[in-house]
């Protein structure tokens, strides 16, 4: 079985908030040992080092800027990930979008670093745009979906099959994540069964009274 | 010969706003005429309906909106550039760049209303990731180079050839321009051999003292 | 009396574009030469210039940029408004948002080229600040009525007071405008007896099957 | 003598990285002491937590967003600033421009989790404007002299003393900085007598080689 990874994105909620995010690394922490998936957080940036400190389990920015270090007051450099001790970062997610030669400016400086770049994206063409930038990997989240309780993998399954061929024509090498909706060990199975690597999610597990649980759950069917 | 593409960004440049754009405009639909080669004109939005009434070159926009008619103010949509009478419009030109979201969704609005799309990139890997959201055209400008009096096609053949070689893997079908510094037939006739199929240029056209004579140097390498 | 001013803002509407908006225009010129009001109207960029040739009414862009003309590809300059006969310009509508220094520019860009601003704000303190940068006129939207068909002027006649005498404390000569959800002469009214000098509304004039009655309408109560 | 502020922004330099943004930071404290001015520190956001931590100088966040903590990826919120130990944050850096609409929004959420806000502006005008959106601090610097070398105190008095003016027709009781080419005890002493309340530096503390002698410059003539 190829490696699947869980990628819970903290947001800006106060749930993943301080000692909040550190109850959530801690479960992820807990279940990546039992289940053997690779499960990553993506906290707000005054989290991640002390979160990077304190847990195993790969700890992302939800940003990065590809400016080099310099005159860019507010900017978050991947040098600056890098010191903190983040593994990777999320780029372009959907509340947070770039334009396309900030994109790949970030992609490059991820990979600069020694970053894995994960590049959100809202649709088919898009993500095959996306692969073609070279990052680690594509996530793809159609917006509509997104927070709505509505998994992308049981309510538009097309949109990530044809991601996926899309995206192949483009990168052999790129993996792929699939987020929107996503809550149950069924979703991710569904969406590797359909050729992705994994999901990128956030609400059901930051929200979660139990996010051990939930993330239990999510790994249970693979 | 296959059809070469000469397309002149006025931007927002005092020498090519308002009678200074139709001299411009005429001086290009004379040189189309006796060259063959197809030179378009991007003016200024207020330009734009004067002019497609007035001349028979084509007419570009220097940006598009991917925003359906409605609610959104300031903006240019593709059904106001289509009812005005372009041809098709710039997209993410380096003056205006836009998220790869939003160029996506201007290719589909320039798609849906039969403009031709000109997606603008500044590097190889951008080329490439333009060149998969499907577009009429990708125009390559390394931004160094716009405005610098130092041609594309000497200075940095490479980033052409790279160009042309990443769009193609991506995409058989989509035509290929090159500007920054372009100013002569020489640029032209390198732009074209090696495998792009014209060039988007600015100043060295608007700011001629003698605009026809700009454009026919420009031609006469054919 | 003071002179009232209704200016009518297209958007990106169809029933705004091209022969509809000329239709608009039209209305406004009868409705303003009956009954001694300003009434004008902002039309999409491509829509200008035709306009501001066929009509007496004055005619505003919707967004102007307050950069210098030159290496500007895609955007609006003041210079360019005015060669193609607009009065004045829209600044920072909600739709078309700009930061503080580029709104400052723009309002100079305006001055220095003889058309009235017109700033939009959202809020009491906002439109404070907006007044500080001395345009021709502050309009005040809270954006949670646009286009609700809640009239601001009897939802929230507090933020409407609340903002003309932040305003006065700051800048005695700016004229002031108010909008979101302005439908009938009693919003007009209301707005004029809380110390504004007029009202920016959209789609109750433009959507409307009868654009002179709806005009006629909003200035009978004057 | 009213209390000094001196804030030193540590933009993204390497210089003001991880182990170095301590020495800083030490240095900082280390003169506060000594001279009983405060010194202020703007750490990139990762390094935000263990400064906070291991310091007694106020701690500000380089950049912060208006919005609600929930669904905002990648965004800088007051409460995950308040969080991690900030007393403050920067808003509307030359180098991280915000709508006006924002910087509103950024105010006020500074104001709800009682974080001190200053607000960046360029010019006289703007000045004003920021003011009248009532933040703790209004930091004026002409973007032609940042990192120039050339100090605002001495190169161009006369904007410091004309946003004075107008901050204060606007506001009694905002703070005012100025930055922009501050490197000397001298431009301290002369911009405090020109009727602020101190300065907002950057390269010439950060990249210097012995910060705690520049700061000592710094507060010498006060």
């Amino acid at each position: 079985m190829p490696e699947v990874v869980i990628l819970i994105n903290l947001k800006t909620y106060n749930e993943g908030l301080g000692q909040r995010a550190h109850r959530i690394a801690g479960a992820a922490e807990e279940v990546a040992a039992e289940s053997g998936a690779v499960i990553g957080i993506c906290p707000q940036p005054m989290d991640l080092h002390p979160l990077a400190r304190h847990f195993e389990v790969p700890v992302f920015g939800q940003h990065v800027d590809g400016v080099a270090p310099g005159a860019s007051t507010g900017h978050v450099t991947a040098e600056a990930l890098k010191a903190a001790g983040a593994a990777g970062s999320l780029v372009n997610h959907s509340e947070r979008r770039l334009t396309l030669a900030e994109i790949e400016a970030s992609v490059r400086a991820c990979e600069r670093t020694g970053l894995s770049s994960v590049v959100c994206t809202n649709n088919v063409m898009t993500s095959a745009a996306a692969a073609a930038l070279g990052p680690n990997f594509v996530a793809i989240e159609p917006p509509e979906l997104i927070g709505s309780g509505i998994s992308v993998a049981k309510a538009d399954p097309g949109i990530i099959k044809g991601s996926v061929e899309a995206i192949r024509k483009v990168n052999d090498s790129v993996r792929i994540l699939t987020g929107a909706g996503i809550q149950s060990g069924e979703c991710v199975r569904i969406a590797t069964e359909l050729g992705t690597d994994g999901v990128l999610l956030a609400s059901s597990v930051v929200k979660a009274a139990d996010p051990a649980a939930v993330l239990r759950d999510l790994v249970s069917q693979l």
